[in-house]
């Protein structure tokens, strides 16, 4: 059953998104009576589709969703346009629930006044992802950070390094008995600078190796999170 | 040092495609007495660039290079365009020793009589991954195979599947000691069919669950070359 994120619930009623009615009715091309699983507020719902002068979306029972099980926040530096899109799409698919742009010294993209609407896109992406591999919430898209500004009290807070080699990914890992939410800082291309790592050291990011490989960076992300399923895996 | 697969190797001199040597020199734009790195035969060499009326590459000396630490086969169904050259890119930085392309009854790219001229563009990104994250061993590529083709006497023998929810990838890379290949079948999108399972099955190949996340046919490749790398690392 196709999968849609509603943006509110009226007692039965529920109102999506109208590129994604557009995508019911002239995409998916659904006829009266038609089902799709709606997700609202992470929970997720059987919906009728009834089409009459225009679509609605009308509760019918309530499905089982499995949530994350734990937080992972992922910061990254801003990249071209296509391996950013990539890493977005992986990282929602690989359980990612925060997503925290960073701007750092060896950042190849400047944003200038394009914030806002890079931000949108990013967020359709992982509106569009979440629904293709059917999570019950999707990614929140922080606004651009800092290294400084990455200050959080909670987490086991880990930096990708490609200076450290003696604590690995794997000494992390196995260690993550009660991690309920788990903050990954990836570099851009080049790495971070020394200044940018000691930074995050003192704000309590751990740096780590992945490893002898030579990673591109948006291989990064997807190595990460895949290694963080497994070990999550029961 | 910018890294290169050498073509042959005669005394101290290393024959370069053309395309390698016009890297160098317009790409690059190396000058007389730049050093390259040339990996011939799974050796890896410093060598000297010597411009004169043409590009020659001679031996400086040997360097070490790291070489994978098991046989990695990664069996793919043929994908479109753009997300086959991310899974041979991906595969190439992850470690896969050989890429075998399948066809299989869910396969939406149908190959005609364009093998060969994929082959040839599948085997330039399989280099050019490998220049750009140092291997010293490109992948190799074989022909498109079927199912019934994928008849093996060696090693660990894996395929992904949609049906298995028992066994799954952890109980199977804990314990990978002293395996020296692993065969790993990805299906296409929505999956093998039970027949080909079956076969597969027949053949030797244990069905494995990736557990709950629902991934894109091109994510399942770098997911579990993810977990393999971090299984053996040390």
């Amino acid at each position: 059953m196709q999968r849609y994120f509603a943006v509110d619930k009226r007692d039965d009623l529920f109102i999506l998104e109208s590129s994604d009615l557009h995508h019911i009715s002239n995409v998916m091309r659904m006829k009266d009576g038609d089902f799709v699983e709606v997700v609202f507020d992470k929970v997720l719902y059987k919906c009728k589709v009834v089409i009459d002068n225009g679509i609605t979306i009308i509760y019918d029972s309530i499905l089982h969703g499995n949530d994350d099980p734990i937080d992972i926040v992922l910061i990254v530096p801003i990249l071209k346009e296509q391996k950013m899109d990539l890493v977005l799409q992986k990282a929602t698919e690989l359980g990612a629930t925060r997503i925290i742009p960073i701007i750092t010294e060896r950042c190849i993209v400047k944003l200038n006044d394009k914030e806002s609407k890079k931000l949108e896109r990013w967020s359709r992406i992982v509106k569009e992802a979440s629904e293709q591999c059917k999570r019950i919430s999707i990614p929140i898209i922080d606004n651009v950070h800092t290294i400084s500004e990455l200050n959080f009290s909670d987490g086991v807070k880990l930096v990708c390094s490609t200076r450290e080699n003696e604590k690995n990914i794997k000494n992390i890992m196995h260690n993550l008995n009660g991690c309920a939410k788990m903050y990954i800082v990836v570099g851009p291309e080049g790495g971070l600078s020394i200044d940018e790592e000691n930074k995050l050291n003192d704000l309590g990011f751990v740096s780590i190796t992945l490893g002898k490989r030579i990673m591109r960076v948006e291989t990064v992300p997807m190595f990460v999170l895949s290694i963080l399923n497994y070990e999550l895996m029961e």
